[in-house]
């Protein structure tokens, strides 16, 4: 028998509860710690010593109150609640220079803010590329009257890895030229991973080598362990950096094993896959019925990239029967996750998701529709991504408080009509002479409805077109669709669904495609709408929406966001006599 | 010949000048750089592009006005102008938590102080471990009327680089167990040193292997090209992390060929030698009178590491005659500094230093005495730094803004009295039982005459003690004396030198001895006094004078140094209605 004798350790298993207190209040110390994410020393960002962070578990209706003290030496930090829309409370966003300032090493901030509705949720670093330093945990907000039934369930946080640390990878990508971080060294399940060995090397004893550690191990795989016939929520959340991935499970009866049941914290038409495609940014929550094996024995669960040429070893944990031998090797071999570049599949499993029965569908017609055209791009040598050929920067001084105490004229950029989808040849290499860094917003009054249209092209070397999974901070919205090449306007929207589209916070720009979203201005505050790949949105993919400006003028926004840049001098200076 | 090929790379040769403009003001950017310190690509922090960053060239009585803009991602930055008094500009010393508030990612501060003083300074980064990140450059303040005679000048900056990242240097250094550093993989003059090779290896063929760079890679070495029987003044500066060094010049005549005319920017009566002892914090001027070599040739310059085991290569340098063949072989290998622990021949050199004529003798008796004796320290299982039993932990509040707004109770320390060095053996292993973090300062009426005397101790291990190069801020100090073993009260009092002590900002304590240092508290403020070596100020090892607290609580301190912590909170408060 191997050596390798990692069985043994286990996550320990959430068991449905409904609580009723209406106040989940946690005290976070933010600090840099040595940690063995891929059984090769790293260093990550902790919370309270753990990586990742800890799992927050409160109620819908709850109050979470989370008083974060930064122990980073010198750097600034900021946490976003993935998910959460901050009804209200626009900034306890955690979105720096965009919702607050970065809390300062030594300084303790209070998020404070209600979590209105059920639904698996993550949080991470938003500022600079600390998400890549893995300040990331899950946050589970359940329902006080859950429909689903289950028995169990086990949260999967995936993530990617890289041995470089994220310091020198954000001064990579804004290096003349760029230099290309590459693909992960790992990827990792619940902080977890193996690098450059397999748990299943026994199955190619020529190929890759067999993983050495010890069951205690911080590299140690979280194992689910389930009994035979029963119902498990998988909550799973992809905080990855760059990897789009699929999560496999291995099958040996001739039925599917995972319904997928909700997706970015709102419930989807129940289906069934035996595997699933998570982009960075992106929830689900799959039941997995288990069956009853003879005898019981042990499954392979595996995680791979997609969308992107891997160079990455797929991630493995199990799944492990009561009763199944210890430390007796698996049968089988993993099941191996789809190709990456089969992007029709991708597709596929993209539009099998629809909203569950009950949800309303959506307002039928849309009082603004704007084009956010996706190109890559070398300004004075540097590689940027653009968004209408403005590449962002994000200001030193949060935009909720320049608009809050109206400090200067916001540069609010024009939305450019359809022509800017309409002129240019997304098949070529990008074209884009009046690209520029910006850091203007797009202004919406309160109560409209907005459809977006996100439009995808090639890349610089004009030999393809990458997935960009969008993230919309404050609010769900409704995926209408996705087509092929240049969105055509008049034509492409007669295929919306608006009958059962999901709700969602996250959504894939699919290469050389587009994709429609809409959602209503009810929100008041700033959002962030960005590429969640963290890298993309270091070099500028993103835009900034600021909906109600005039409330927004009138909101009590906390001094404790605004103590940077102009808020704070002019905050400072307004007491002089 | 060798391919080595480096000869033609020349350091401009700065003219003496007497500027006549009154202002010097400088734009810089400070960001991350890829760069070849080494021959080896690293990741240090360049002011506009440059590594080291500009030199600063002013003159006495020059205002000096410097609008430092934070480009890095997510690090607040500082600046401290290293040798500056900042007679009434307390807030421009660039100590955070000390004397400002780091200067957010984006933002742009002013700092604006007067050099009353001509001497030959630098300024380096003052927050977390950013000076061993490369944040450091020359500073040079001339006399309108020099009195040194001599016909050209050339600047040295001496540094200490590790190819660990200054980031991952602190998590090592504040890690439970703490996890040593270790010795720099290479010594920089100007920011330019070869790793794990040899300008000279074609001395000892079986070596250390020849350095492989063009003339115009990062990495080739600093020439200092002179002319026959002429005078050139070194200006030579240590902003080393860790390492103390010898420099010291090839000498084939009989004659000495160093005078050593200025420390600290402070004139001394000139002594002749071939080679001097640097600390971190220290700086020289030196004479070094040319001869006329015939045929002309090249001498070496060495660099090398004192005081600790060294495991770094001699850093080399080149002093090129004119007319010596460019790319010919020197005939001599280069001078080997002396035994790292030959500490007789460092407190030798120590005690040659005296105050030029025409300098004031210090006052004959002083006011106060305060014995701080060094300590290495386990506190919880970290391995800490003490003073007095106290481990500095600099808050997040910089000193001068909380004692202006009287924002809360300070912990002003109680000056230990002479039982603190007197029940203390320092032969052996640190007994420390009391030890702990604070972050208290010690307070000072203006117009007092204050003895430090600093007492060194035994290290954790109790095989050894330290060097420990002292910097005080905002201040010169008489060096009064060096002692060994335990300070003797009212016996190693009458071995001061009273009569012509050099005037320094920096000093060495000695392994087991003692130093004696004399200052006047005429300058109100919030003064840093810190050892220099990065790694130990990083554990603890400082304490912070505050000077005139009444003259601080009436200052009209500018916004901009208080922009975090609690004076920010209370300044961004008051002008609440």
């Amino acid at each position: 028998m191997s050596a390798v004798v990692w069985w043994l350790v286990t996550v320990v298993m959430v068991t449905v509860h409904s609580a009723s207190a209406g106040v989940v209040e946690l005290n976070w110390e933010v600090e840099y710690k040595l940690r063995w994410p891929d059984c090769k020393e790293g260093i990550v960002i902790a919370i309270n010593g753990e990586f990742p962070g800890p799992t927050i578990d409160a109620t819908a209706g709850d109050t979470v109150i989370i008083h974060v003290t930064n122990k980073l030496s010198t750097e600034g930090v900021v946490i976003h609640w993935h998910g959460i829309r901050q009804n209200g409370t626009p900034w306890a966003d955690g979105a720096a220079g965009v919702t607050q300032c970065p809390i300062n090493p030594g300084e303790t901030f209070t998020y404070n803010f209600m979590v209105d509705k059920a639904g698996t949720h993550f949080y991470h670093g938003h500022y600079g590329m600390q998400r890549s330093a893995g300040l990331y945990g899950m946050m589970i907000v359940r329902s006080p009257k859950e429909t689903l039934q289950y028995d169990g369930e086990f949260n999967l946080l995936l993530s990617d890895w890289w041995h470089q640390g994220s310091h020198a990878q954000e001064l990579y990508l804004s290096s003349r030229p760029m230099r290309w971080i590459g693909e992960p060294q790992s990827l990792l399940i619940n902080g977890r991973g193996q690098f450059n060995c397999s748990l299943a090397a026994y199955f190619n004893k020529g190929g890759v080598k067999e993983c050495k550690f010890k069951d205690n191990d911080e590299c140690a795989p979280t194992i689910l362990r389930v009994e035979p016939l029963k119902v498990y929520r998988l909550r799973i959340a992809s905080t990855t950096a760059l990897a789009s991935l699929n999560l496999a499970v291995e099958v040996r009866t001739p039925t599917r094993t995972l319904e997928v049941v909700e997706a970015d914290g709102n419930y989807v038409a129940p289906f069934t896959v035996n595997d699933i495609d998570m982009y960075s940014g992106e929830t689900y929550s799959v039941l997995l019925r288990t069956h009853n094996p003879t005898p019981s024995r042990k499954y392979w669960i595996s995680v791979g990239v997609r969308g992107r040429k891997p160079n990455t070893t797929q991630a493995l944990t199990v799944l492990h029967y009561a009763d199944a031998p210890e430390y007796e090797h698996l049968p089988y071999p993993p099941p191996v996750t789809p190709r990456w570049d089969d992007y029709d599949r991708s597709k596929s499993f993209s539009m099998k998701i629809f909203a569950a029965k009950g949800y309303p569908p959506p307002p039928e017609k849309s009082d603004e529709q704007l084009f956010l055209l996706n190109t890559q791009n070398l300004m004075d040598k540097y590689t940027k991504w653009a968004i209408n050929n403005v590449s962002l920067s994000v200001p030193a001084t949060p935009y909720i408080g320049t608009i809050r105490y109206g400090l200067k004229t916001l540069n609010y950029q024009k939305p450019p009509g359809k022509e800017i989808v309409e002129d240019y040849d997304i098949t070529k290499p990008p074209v884009n002479p009046n690209t520029t860094k910006g850091n203007g917003i797009y202004s919406f009054q309160l109560g409209r409805v907005v459809d977006v249209i996100l439009q995808n092209s090639n890349v610089l070397n004009g030999r393809g077109s990458e997935i960009h999974p969008w993230h919309l901070h404050g609010h769900d919205f409704w995926v209408l669709g996705y087509g092929e090449g240049k969105f055509r306007l008049g034509v492409d929207e007669k295929t919306y669904n608006l009958n059962n589209p999901p709700l969602r916070n996250t959504v894939a720009l699919y290469p050389y495609g587009w994709t429609a979203l809409r959602f209503v201005t009810d929100n008041p505050g700033v959002w962030f709408f960005h590429c969640h790949i963290e890298p993309h949105l270091h070099m500028g993919m993103g835009v900034v929406f600021a909906e109600g400006v005039d409330q927004i003028a009138k909101m009590n926004i906390p001094n404790a966001v605004l103590g940077c840049g102009s808020t704070r001098e002019f905050l400072m200076n307004r007491g002089r006599h």
